[in-house]
């Protein structure tokens, strides 16, 4: 085995980002030749060093003597630790000592240990006693990395103690990490303050904290062997941050890299599979009630312009088509051929799917890895691969795009075209995202089932959407990431320039994993989803209502220019619940400018109140709603306006739609477009009122304060993260 | 001044609840005499010593001698502390000493302290050093009071240190409290695990902390001047708890106890007021469009079965009833007077309806306190009482008390009876009430408006509501209460009957307060209003939404009869997600027992997955729905089920929506009530069988998985609050 002789005791400081990579491939060897899985100490903070990670002064003693002389040269209070490959848990083999200082003390410190050791297990291997300066001032924080299941390594950082182990106030983000981004998240723990200094400490110094993040973050994506990492507990405090100790948890085997496809071609084969030219439908079928039949009465219905292929051996002719025996038969270029038979058929014919060069096969039929055939959807997702075509499911309900007036599914055509486009892995979750659509007349340019995700998945419809010019979000419902690092990759482009809303199920469900060190104890789940996606720009939806909500609105509303927030409110309750919302969203109410506050003023009755909720009372005219709704939309200095409206007889629920969507489209007409959102309080006719100024392009909602702040949060989310404000959270 | 001559070195464990009152009747005259808004620690001390609560020993030194002496009986570390009236910043002044061990260092830490305090201030009047025992091993925790300006008397429990400072992890109570509540406040912190010990510590002796928790809380309550109590910190371990600082705050003035009626007096007013046999209209009017008018329509239209005596000097008839030029004029008795005047004209028209001997007046003019006119709202209350006249309102719609056919408001009439009865403060909410119940034909008792809340709150409804047997759940928007401590003692007596719902607004708008201590900086308004509802039983909804459907959804939710819940579900889909949602609302997940496990299988495909969720999944006819739900019914070990649908071309929605109600319908004929909540997905035909369903007693929702277990939620909270699942939390 190798064991350093390192001697040296400075701290160490390895100085900058010329690591010293070659040091860590010898360390690692020398563990992997021993068939070791985890790096003694001294390893460690070897590997520390050569990264440049500060760690107490420290060195192996073979004898007392030596103990002695460290000890001596360290200056102050030691560690004494017991090094042995076969002593794991060194505190139950009375293998450590604590705050031992003065040469009787290290000496007779050093007898014990070794004397302990071999009580607790005679044969082990004793390479010596690892002497370490003492250090635990300052604040405690623990800094590591881990190998996520879906996203590969990741660093994590949180406060020592009982703020990671009882309240889990860590946070995540995929490795490496630059500086600013590592300086980041230090700002994102609860306990955030600690660092920033309370009870009248000193602050620590972050950027030094943040330095120990970066490094970690380039040293585990540096040796992909590293399973887990953990440097804890580093003391940090106003001079710097030292990681008092490391352990190191080594992977048995290495995984391959996830299949990926190049950008272009997958842009290339998804544009032919949303924008085709001709369409062959396998296992269509003239008989009612068949799947053949409704995807392609769908198709046919829902007045896709292009080609319409049936391919049944056994028809000449459906819905007035030709049909063919084979989908090799069908003359001229094909874009996507959609399936519709039985999951026994289906390699077969993606077979002949490649022969005649089609890049994209939409496998409706279920009986694949859902219900235990695993094989088969391996079986046909190498047949695939072989024959250069890509699959798109199987087990779903096919896919809609809409401004091709394209209907590849066996439900129902949806024609209300629009900016948003969803995928959903269910097809529970597909149906309700069709049900709510035609209800709310939502907008829509894409809806796609993934189902079992055999290839086809989220990164190559993001890829698609981002060129897209007819969508403006994107609204994925997921349970799993095939591969979270492309995912995030894709998203961090595309949500600079449209919002995507992720709908992640299973957040709960955080299945026990076995970990070999705290940092990957912590790493549930779903906080690493959460702050991931975070990372990656995308606006997470805490459930389905309002992923569908999120969805239906962020294409409405106009971009926010600034952080200020008005209420304007006919209900002195209504503002006080919008208030509420707007704190709970993380909006700004604007701090009202005396001259504003004036303007404002002119136009409400004298009990009314200015300031924040604007409150205008609940007995104007519809000219108040219109005078003050303009003068905040002329405002440069208000970014978006929150309408609180209460039913009355003065202004009846269409009078107050009919002006606000008047005074908006004026004002956009002018060139101002500030994102609006109205809560309608009254009966039922506050109903329509509300469809009439969605319509409009004001987001609106009855009975509820929370959803259109909800939805105006969710732009603003977007906005910051997407860098429209300044602020650029990555 | 008075200061202790205490030299009893015996930790303070002052022995029971035969508390001292005397001395800590004379500490607080002393103080007073005194001048003094604060007691010195020593007096501190000595209050804890006369309730019990447990300091370290400690004895006032007047010399190095002295100081040597006590330390010495105390038998280990020391802290010193300097005692003068004019010093309130001891460390400041060089006035204490912490860790001092031994004659030589005792000695010289005595005569530093005196040293420094004259070098400070030299005409501080100097009382001595106080010697105290050195706490400061096991677990830090803050113990402390303060007096909320809604509730009074409260206590708060914390962990110390950045944990209260920074997280805000802190729970409060009403004072006094009880053992089992003080013992509940360890439990309801997000840090509560500390206590229980982790990173191998001992648990904490929690019996210890609770009964300091206790005798402070009837400490606070018998000395209403005591307005802040810090116990800070407070040492815990397993053998005890010792509270290692005091510090105390007194009032200037001690208000005076708001306004109480009796309970059985309210009863008798609201129950005439809800229940009345003779209205009088003031103001009434044949002119439309004016309220008078409004009001008339609605009780005659309404149908109100009940004496309509509209009151209106220039009127002989309004709308076929004979009109009297004053109220004093109708014949026989009237229980309610609806006004419907100008604000200037009330107090008169109050004083006339006192003459005349009609208990309570309905206030819709508004006018008064909301437009600043707060004089004229003081003298109509001031009039009010003098003659015996109860007021609702002033500034509201008016109220509706469906099971009389009552509708004494401007509204319209609202016919759907049933088992909710809805108070607002707010007029918008009150709207948005209505058109919510009516679009959802939610089964309603009462809608009443409270409005500037003059006399008439949510004390008195919630009175006659626990009464009125067509009452099954109320539900209030409110953003303050009058007295916070009438609230909970008579919301603590309804809620073992009957779920009260509370939207709390103004939950975000914290506020800044002026504090002198750390019990009374934590206490935000809204921290304490969430924490003391939910010791009155209360459920709080989060949102306007939320409180609207919680109100439809609970009377008609059977009461679960244990936690046992299980989901069935067609979409695999949607099952992952009434699985996030049930952990989010605190719901049990039933672990299916092997036969139980077995009895799902022989329903489903084996493809499906039982366990729960079970997944009967998606091609199922509706034989499988009806045969699972049937036993998820029948088994005794579950008791509740969730139920996600998926809209499939096998199992259409109403076919669903009906095979549910009927399944259901035959269980409750056979004695079984279980709640029953629906998510279903699909096309727009589910919001009809959604409908259908709630009609039946199904709560059931389109498009969303959270809403349904939301509702189950907010069932299962009461039933645990209520006691009817064993575990009592109050």
């Amino acid at each position: 085995m190798a064991t350093t002789t390192e001697t040296d005791v400075r701290p160490g400081t390895g100085a900058d980002d010329r690591y010293d990579r070659e040091t860590v491939r010898a360390v690692l060897a020398a563990a992997r030749r021993d068939g070791r899985g985890s790096l003694t100490a001294p390893e460690g903070r070897e590997v520390c060093l050569a990264y440049g990670i500060p760690t107490p002064a420290e060195g192996l003693a073979r004898s007392a003597d030596e103990a002695v002389d460290l000890a001596a040269r360290m200056g102050g209070t030691v560690v004494l630790k017991i090094v042995s490959p076969d002593i794991l848990h060194k505190t139950e083999a009375g293998g450590v000592r604590v705050g031992v200082r003065g040469e009787t003390d290290v000496r007779r410190a050093y007898d014990d240990i070794v004397a302990a050791a071999g009580a607790y297990d005679a044969s082990a291997r004793v390479h010596g006693v690892q002497i370490q300066q003492m250090v635990g001032a300052g604040q405690e924080v623990i800094v590591g990395a881990t190998t996520d299941p879906t996203f590969g390594k990741v660093v994590v950082f949180g406060l020592g103690g009982v703020l990671v182990e009882v309240l889990h106030d860590a946070t995540f983000r995929l490795a490496p990490v630059d500086g600013p981004t590592a300086r980041g998240m230090l700002d994102d723990i609860a306990a955030a303050d600690v660092l920033r200094g309370v009870r009248g400490a000193e602050p620590v110094d972050a950027d030094a904290i943040a330095d120990v993040i970066r490094r970690l973050s380039d040293l585990v994506a540096d040796f992909d062997e590293i399973r887990e990492f953990d440097l804890n507990p580093v003391f940090a405090d106003a001079h710097g941050a030292v990681a008092a100790d490391v352990r190191v948890v080594l992977d048995d085997e290495v995984r391959p890299p996830p299949v990926r496809y190049d950008q272009q071609e997958m842009l290339a084969t998804m544009t032919r599979l949303m924008r085709p030219r001709s369409v062959a439908v396998i296992g269509a079928s003239a008989e009612h009630g068949k799947i053949g039949n409704s995807v392609m009465r769908n198709l046919v219905d829902g007045g896709f312009a292009g080609e319409i292929h049936p391919v049944n051996p056994k028809a000449d002719e459906i819905l007035g088509r030709r049909a063919y025996a084979s989908v090799t038969d069908i003359p001229g270029e094909v874009d996507v051929a959609v399936f519709a038979v039985p999951a026994k058929l289906v390699a077969a014919q993606v077979e002949q799917v490649g022969h005649k060069g089609i890049p994209v096969a939409v496998l409706i039929p279920s009986g694949f890895a859902e219900v235990g055939e695993v094989e088969m959807q391996e079986h046909l997702v190498a047949t695939a691969a072989a024959h250069g075509v890509r699959l798109l499911g199987p087990n779903i309900y096919g896919y809609y795009s809409t401004h091709q007036d394209l209907c590849a599914t066996f439900c129902t055509p949806y024609d209300v075209r629009g900016g948003v486009a969803l995928t959903s892995q269910s097809g529970g979750i597909g149906m309700a995202i069709l049900g709510f659509a035609r209800t709310t007349k939502m907008g829509v340019s894409a809806i796609v089932g993934l189902g079992n995700k055999s290839d086809v998945d989220e990164d190559d419809l993001l890829t698609y959407f981002e060129a897209d010019e007819a969508t403006q979000c994107v609204a994925m419902h997921l349970e799993d990431l095939k591969d979270g690092r492309a995912f995030v990759e894709t998203a961090q482009r595309v949500t600079v320039k449209k919002p995507v809303v992720v709908l992640k199920a299973g957040r709960t469900a955080m299945g026990a994993r076995a970990a070999g060190s705290h940092t990957g104890a912590l790493a549930g789940d779903d906080q690493v989803y959460d702050d991931i996606l975070r990372q990656a720009g995308v606006i997470r939806a805490p459930g389905l209502k309002d992923m569908l909500e999120y969805a239906r609105g962020l294409p409405v509303l106009p971009t926010p220019q600034g952080e200020n927030v008005v209420i304007i409110t006919g209900a002195g309750g209504s503002g006080v619940l919008l208030s509420d919302a707007c704190v709970d969203n993380g909006l700004t109410l604007m701090d009202i400018p005396p001259d504003l506050d004036a303007a404002f003023r002119a136009y409400i009755p004298p009990f009314g109140a200015a300031g924040n909720p604007i409150d205008i009372t609940g007995g104007e005219p519809p000219s108040t709603y219109e005078s003050t709704i303009r003068l905040g939309l002329q405002d440069p200095r208000i970014h978006a306006l929150v309408i609180g409206y209460w039913h009355t007889i003065v202004t009846p629920p269409m009078v107050f739609a009919e002006l606000a969507a008047r005074v908006v489209a004026e004002a956009r007409d002018d060139g101002i477009h500030k994102p609006v959102v109205v809560s309608l309080a009254g009966d039922t006719e506050v109903e329509e009122a509300s469809q009439y100024l969605y319509d409009r392009g004001v987001v609106a909602y009855p009975y509820t304060t929370e959803m259109p702040v909800a939805v105006l949060g969710a732009k603003y989310r977007w906005a910051r993260s997407a860098g429209h404000l300044g602020a650029h959270d990555r």
